[in-house]
């Protein structure tokens, strides 16, 4: 029998959690974001397994405007640059471009190049570039990834449906010791008499395969390794199942001010260890929150602005909805992303779609 | 038939994870950890339902010395006091004192004067004390706990098996609409060819019933409100379901520096995170981590002091310890704690244990 | 001759830096904030000097509502509550009460009790105490501050010029080894076009007398032990001029955002590095800044906010502001506190301030 | 009458605060410690005014083993790398280095690579690179600095003295709107017993000449723009002097925690409040600290290792050191930086040093 087609996690009858997805259930569903990915996958001269990610926050204002931004650390063996500003300011006025971690310096140095390109001057710009570790698929010491890929995945940024899997950043990454990469998802939530979005993307390159729990249910302590082994298992042990990172986008279109985009970051977090991330010593785990409603002209200076905000208590029907779609996410990440085989001829098997389901329907009885 | 009675979740043939417990399945298994308890129960004049909960490190250096100490906050509508200095120099030279949030005051001045009292100059001491809010069961503007319930916890600090349930500071806490308040757990791990234990106890009191979550199994949703009635619900929404706070503290005798555990403490809240807890707007969720295994005597100055570090691949096999632990621990708050009527007639009913074991038999397919 | 009367730094012919001060130079030049205090000098049954200091950011809307607010630590060794909710929210919605180490739990109590006791749902309160240690002239385990000085405080809360020196929280308080207390100060700016007032107070507690700087000429190195010996100088070194503590309160009418108020907490902070402090290990040091602009009602829920900003380039008149007018403050402390003898027979001599004259003039060549 | 050569500050008879300097009042007192730099001097075919500055922790166990580290951030507009897992696990693997705002993501990923090249599996290493931005004199855009130039400053990094001004990663920088560029001092201290040297370098980049401060006397306020025009001076007001940056590197040989090294960095920056920074901002002001005492050799896994470590009461002999040396670093970076004319013809001035020395003379009295 052939194996299913890759699919998304709610295509295979499963979903996370109980808030219902925006139309796309990806980050899209908020309106202005915008997602543009470059693949490169080259086997001559260097086994290429790599690429970029870009996530635009307010489509039609990039090198114009910012926005309201939050950040959490889950665990901190990685890099994620422009974070010192989120931190300070609360503040993103670039496009979140995330590769492979040979090429976050690539990524940056073009991000804070590109508005003199472009004759803006920079006002407040910190460029926001995020990585995780493809080394395991992808020849990073080649430096595959140039300025001319980072321009070209922020000009192909647009809204509408959102590739998945083994695409753009995510192209080389593993999770789980499963072949992943990119995933989206996304949910809606009422709150102060309003209907909000919450967004989120992540690269998923993270985590033990013992600990995958989709839903709740102990997925890869199931699974183990008789399904497909580990492509980094090894005699001496744990240590190397033990790297890999995660890089977690929230958008919404709910009036959240930095402090508030932090809380919903690390929900986003929560959503990564109820999935499995217990935050490995050398897993770089990070996540970024930004809110389209707040449009924040660069240009715009001596002058008191006018903003919106939901209250606290209002915000609690987000904080769920931020785990949630970054639970799915990672899901999705390793449900559409298929087996592939790299440098030094390393394979990365994919997740087992029907022992997925299977499993799903034992625990939880529900027909698929 | 008889309702079951109370029963650590262990009684119940239920597990969380898949590590090993120690042989208390409590934060005492860290060897010099002791833990000494008040419970206020009184009806007249006014409806008392509290008490005071200390932990105490080093047993035997009590207001000698203290030890390395880590901090993280889920979300921060809360107190803990003494967490100032642990973010800047990593110490804990107090017991800490778990009570209601009407009393934290107490126990902190309490905490403050008690060196000077047994005649111990103040070289470093900073009082941590904190605290959940048992306003729904406990008249707390009675200001019922007072600075000998304080010391009396305190000189109560024992090794041994630890009361759970509705004693201590967690007489009258709720969780996810049921009655809980204090529950400990504890795991063993292996790393740099030792043995080490992580322990934690819990004062908890917070969440909203449909996420509760036994071991990934989606118990509240399934129990819902027809088994017994939510002490708050009303007609006006959820607003008062999200109240609640929880403190989790994480003992542990492998030898961590500060930010080693920081990093403990962050896991612990993963724990929560997976047990349902999603850091409501109003709730202050709190993790404090210690290692008894640098030993650091208030007065050894003019010195260079001498310690031992397990390095950071090496916690690798701590951290899901602590996120498993804090997730147990909560559970047995809440098995363990009975149904309670305080103040205003309020009814907080008891997580009902039969449907608990057979909710968890039918997702797990395990014998009981 | 007759030493000068305690007078504040200006009257003596002395400013810090450049910016123009409000017309009571004081705290209170921000419309709205009130300060009350309560000062406890008693020699029978126990030698007392202590008080409380009560700083109301929204008088007229006490209970009613809160407004935004930031933080920093420059050194943690010290008490200041309801900044886990500053963290997290950036909201503050309780008075800010300054008092002695051996009462911020009783002030804290009252603060959590009093919305209650004024039949105030409480719906985001934290309350916000803060102290620095006077135990070297009080006799603090005799617990002198109790919840009526408490309330008697906030109730006295008030515009207008506020008492300096030996006065509420700042009776028993001594910096750079001589007496002090409390003392405030603001500065005038102008940003987008408007007037702006920052205002500080201080209650001042710290540092080495060699290190006492003023408007950068280096008071203490000149001064030294001979004018006035040091209370706490003893044979074993410096140890004891080390302990200390000071908390900074910023008040702006400018409508700055949580991240903002960070901002300026953390200049007000560097106002007190100028003034001479190095953040000694066993100093709590912190800034606490809120913002008047913005009034968020505590039972406005369920509504999206307008709220007003002022940009971050719109900002930079306003750092060094909050920098003068700490430093200032500080100084206002020092030359409005005299002599005083306490507890054990102590006595903490004043700033000689003929001899801060002196120095001044020959250093900047100024006529006095 | 010619100018003075360029001079370090105490060559000038002027000194910072009261503690003595090593033998070569440089951060490569710390034993050790090395600085390499590359400096990029070209008109055609782009005018480059830039370069590297490479200081190694640990002389001869690069790439091998790294140390304890510590941060702070004093205004976030800015980018420094590696600080995630400084913040998380407190740990330096990398090289610290020092470049341009437009070639932070080449030093970045060079510094990844390294380890890879040498032959050096990364267990922990995390690459760290920090920036100010010298738009105003160099051609950023046309990318100059390249990883054979980052390659070449580790290499050349060697102990002994360091060159100060316009070189290195310092070439085309400027602070108080005078020329600037790499300046560095050190202090000696005794505690526990034991002399301790505390050493900083600095990339300084920022400041208002109002706010020029040297040890303590109002430099800026008395220089005024009539000695030498601003290089940035417009018609619009001050938006232009705002920007600039500093990042400041402090290594130590006393055997320091990382919530030690945080305090240490923060200290610095308070040297740097001294010395007139207001962190505007879009500022970018970091200070970075490292102790030398503990070496932890990448390789070394599974095992507990054994730490020495200085207590806080003895650190406080430290913290003025450090805050005394960055002090002193940023006017080295001044007075040992000449005029220079670069991109756009822009020349930025030299500060005056006969008229620095004859204001410092008037103020202090003292003869030079």
């Amino acid at each position: 029998m052939e194996p299913l087609r890759r699919a998304r996690l709610r295509e295979l009858g499963i979903a996370v959690g109980t808030l219902p997805c925006g139309p796309l259930n990806a980050i899209t569903d908020v309106a202005g974001v915008g997602v543009g990915q470059v693949t490169l996958i080259e086997d001559e001269p260097h086994v290429i397994r790599s690429g970029v990610t870009a996530i635009v926050p307010l489509l039609g204002q990039l090198w114009r405007a910012g926005c309201f931004a939050g950040f959490d650390r889950y665990n901190g063996f990685g890099e994620v640059t422009g974070t010192h500003w989120i931190a300070e300011a609360g503040l993103l006025s670039s496009p979140i471009v995330l590769t492979s971690a040979f090429s976050i310096g690539v990524a940056r140095d073009t991000l804070l190049a590109l508005p003199f390109v472009h004759g803006v001057p920079e006002r407040w710009h910190q460029p926001c570039a995020a990585e995780t570790y493809d080394g395991v698929l992808n020849d990073g010491l080649a430096a595959p990834v140039r300025r001319e890929h980072v321009e070209a995945a922020i000009a192909a940024a647009a809204a509408g449906p959102v590739d998945e899997g083994a695409v753009g950043g995510g192209t080389g990454m593993m999770s789980f010791e499963f072949k992943s990469g990119i995933g989206t998802a996304s949910r809606r939530v009422h709150a102060a008499g309003q209907p909000w979005t919450v967004g989120v993307l992540v690269q998923s390159n993270f985590g033990n395969r013992r600990h995958l729990t989709v839903d709740g249910v102990p997925v890869g302590r199931e699974l183990g390794y008789h399904v497909t082994p580990s492509p980094q298992r090894r005699d001496d042990g744990e240590a190397d199942e033990t790297k890999g990172s995660i890089v977690i986008v929230v958008a919404t279109d709910a009036p959240l001010l930095p402090p508030q985009l932090n809380r919903l970051a690390r929900r986003a977090n929560a959503g990564l260890s109820r999935v499995g991330g217990f935050g490995n010593n050398r897993s770089g785990d990070f996540a970024l929150a930004f809110s389209t409603a707040n449009v924040l002209p660069f240009h715009q200076v001596g002058m008191v602005r006018g903003l919106n905000m939901l209250g606290g208590e209002d915000m609690n029907a987000l904080l769920p909805a931020a785990a949630e779609a970054a639970e799915e996410s990672i899901l999705n990440s390793l449900t559409m992303a298929g087996t592939m085989t790299g440098v030094r001829g390393t394979t990365v098997h994919e997740l087992p779609l029907e022992r997925l389901q299977a499993l799903m329907q034992r625990h939880r009885g529900a027909a698929v």
